[in-house]
């Protein structure tokens, strides 16, 4: 069993959205206790329209929030100032022990200060990373960060390398191999910051048990052959991972025209949104975060759901804290 | 007619791949008088196993040059310390006047050099950049720099909107719409040096006539609605571009398998590769340069030799001379 709490008010359609996407989730079949985190009539009333009796329902409860984060002026410091913020809530919940993981699609840069404040900081991590599983040919690869720290150091870099070997490591991928993304695979490749990051990853991740491939470029991404942990900067990430959607989409445009047939090619772009490829991990926090697009469909938001409830079962928090308890012992 | 010299050495398969690429083409059909570049008799030698009389030939000569760059050890210097290297003599047959463009599918940096010593930088761009184009949804796409500045400043990234403006418009896109390729689209997003470029940029583009629209992000590359030229930093070019290749290889593979047919499917991969896309443009040098993918074959080579017979009848070269000329007078 797995307790997880879903922001109700993040997200461009919440709440309606989210509450669809509670309709959506055989919490039964999925063994999720799930915890709506907002103002407890109107979950109540947006469920009961789905059909749903919140008040008899076993799995389904609703922790009291007041209101979401608005999209306007600053997200950032509205957390920081309003403490019965949902996002606040739910990541309050996991912090305190009560649920495993807290799901938001709301805004992403207010998602990463709740799940900071509330949960803290794993020791040894300057700044959390958002990574992502991307659907590669060859099996699937966590790409990360993918937006929340555009500027980073070597130093933050090669803990970014250590957060995405955990949470591949958590999702079931033996020895995953990790690649620092870059320009060209020969040494001495690549800008200031990759030449020092790739002398720092040599250094330390292979003591670590952390098999570092050198490095890699965009192509490996899709391709998944030569690492199973891509990491970058927040900015270069972020890019990428749009641009691989972008390209995804426009390869479904081609294809259809080709095929004369669009249904074939919207199932595998709808395939793609519907696995873990939606949902953004927030590593480096003490409690597992799940961020979503702010776009999401009711099946991308019930993915992040399960995905939660996954990283909650196979303990990607305790792996992380102890590998970076492993760093700290080793560099000190 | 336009003169191209094409690099008979440079590349994965060269000479018998540049040699399969010269067969390819039909010059008389294309008016383009072709001048290869490399030992005469070797020249000679593969052309005749294909069929092609060089001595009979109206449109094809052989300009001598002993050697290409060998892929091991430092091209760089190489190319700085033979002048009878095979990029040296094609970029210096532009720079002479002799020829219009030339194109080289060998190592990228060692015709970077070539072209920056044989036919100088144009006055006001600090470095070359280099620039491809994408066959996006709504129309094809300039992306710049997508590797030859791995390290911008906010003033580079000005020139290289410049300079990808006048491609675009050589490319004969209509009043193309300039975008800084950034992780948000919202003014405030990005770091430090997009949000110095994006001020930059503000301020000087439109007084030369070029339409900035601010900031775009990773999809909207493959997409193309809101810039026909998307400005980075050669870091994030180059992997955004392989990216998007590779997305683009595991979309084909995956619409494969969902019709059960991979033919079309490979045809649409194989059409990237045959148009404009295969071919990077060198803006920002005194002399029309293409340098095409290592590995490219036959036809991708013959793909950028039409780009660079076509690049030199819309004078690239003085649009984008005039149009820095301009912004040196009104920064004076």
């Amino acid at each position: 069993m797995a307790r997880v709490a879903l922001d109700l008010m993040g997200g461009d359609g919440a709440p309606e959205v989210v509450a669809d996407a509670v309709a959506a989730l055989d919490l039964d079949a999925l063994d999720i206790d799930l915890v709506l985190v907002g103002p407890p009539t109107l979950a109540g009333e947006l469920l009961s329209a789905r059909g749903i009796d919140l008040d008899a329902h076993p799995r389904l409860t609703v922790l009291s929030a007041s209101c979401g984060v608005p999209m306007v002026g600053d997200p950032l410091s509205y957390v920081r100032t309003n403490p019965n913020v949902s996002v606040l809530i739910a990541a309050g919940a996991v912090g305190a022990g009560a649920v495993d993981a807290w799901v938001s699609v709301g805004h992403s840069g207010a998602a990463v200060t709740a799940a900071v404040l509330s949960c803290g900081r794993v020791t040894g991590m300057s700044r959390p990373a958002l990574a992502v599983v991307l659907p590669a040919t060859l099996g699937p690869v966590v790409l990360v960060d993918v937006g929340a720290a555009p500027e980073a150091s070597a130093n933050v870099l090669t803990q970014f390398a250590m957060a995405g070997w955990c949470y591949a490591t958590a999702l079931g991928i033996p020895d995953p191999a990790v690649g620092l993304l870059n320009i060209g695979s020969e040494t001495g490749k690549g800008d200031a910051l990759r030449l020092a990051a790739d002398t720092l990853m040599q250094d330390r991740l292979p003591a670590l048990g952390v098999r570092y491939t050198g490095s890699v470029e965009g192509h490996d991404v899709a391709a998944g052959a030569r690492a199973q942990v891509v990491v970058t900067d927040g900015f270069t990430g972020n890019v990428l991972l749009k641009g691989i959607e972008g390209a995804v989409g426009w390869a479904a445009h081609q294809m259809a025209l080709a095929y004369g047939d669009p249904k074939p090619a919207r199932a595998v772009v709808a395939g793609t949104a519907t696995g873990d490829f939606a949902a953004g991990m927030l590593l480096g926090v003490n409690g597992i975060t799940v961020i979503g697009h702010g776009a999401g469909r009711p099946n991308e938001i019930a993915a992040c759901v399960r995905l939660a409830a996954r990283a909650a079962r196979t303990d990607l928090i305790g792996l992380t804290q102890r590998t970076f308890s492993a760093l700290m012992q080793r560099t000190r």
